[in-house]
């Protein structure tokens, strides 16, 4: 098997892994979404937002893949609403 | 605790094992960059964009997530190009 076909199985294998975490991640901002609604919580929160992706570079061994960290969780956060607007505007529907 | 700190505190554990998988997928990616500019691969493969976001929908236990999946994936993948350009043109600069 040549080097690139051996390099794309160990990403999809890492990419397996992140889909299963991004899954679970998404279920959790449901919950937070009924908790937030149940408790009249906006669903943006900057403060939060900023928190979870200077965290988030913060436990990069390589600070050099900030720039990329920061991209990622700027759509990870972007999905996350959607989730969340989404979850509202049906139970507002129903 | 109140509900919301625990569901917080539960993403944060997941975005850490994403940050861990998320390294160590870039790391994967410049040693692909390193192979192509070896083997005069282009660094562009739309077929191989098309396969990794076809293969992590199908992971999805919850199909209505498919096109968060698309979206997370699609930055993945840009960010990927982005390392391999740079890494590209590092390499000719030096």
């Amino acid at each position: 098997m040549n080097g690139l076909k051996i390099l794309r199985d160990e990403i999809d294998k890492l990419d397996q892994d992140m889909v299963e975490i991004f899954e679970k991640r998404i279920e959790k901002v449901l919950k937070i979404a009924e908790y937030k609604a149940e408790n009249n919580e906006p669903i943006l929160n900057e403060n939060r937002e900023k928190e979870v992706i200077l965290k988030n570079i913060s436990r990069l061994k390589n600070k050099e893949y900030s720039n990329y960290v920061e991209e990622l969780f700027n759509t990870i956060l972007s999905i996350s609403k959607k989730i969340q607007d989404k979850q509202l505007n049906t139970d507002t529907d129903s």
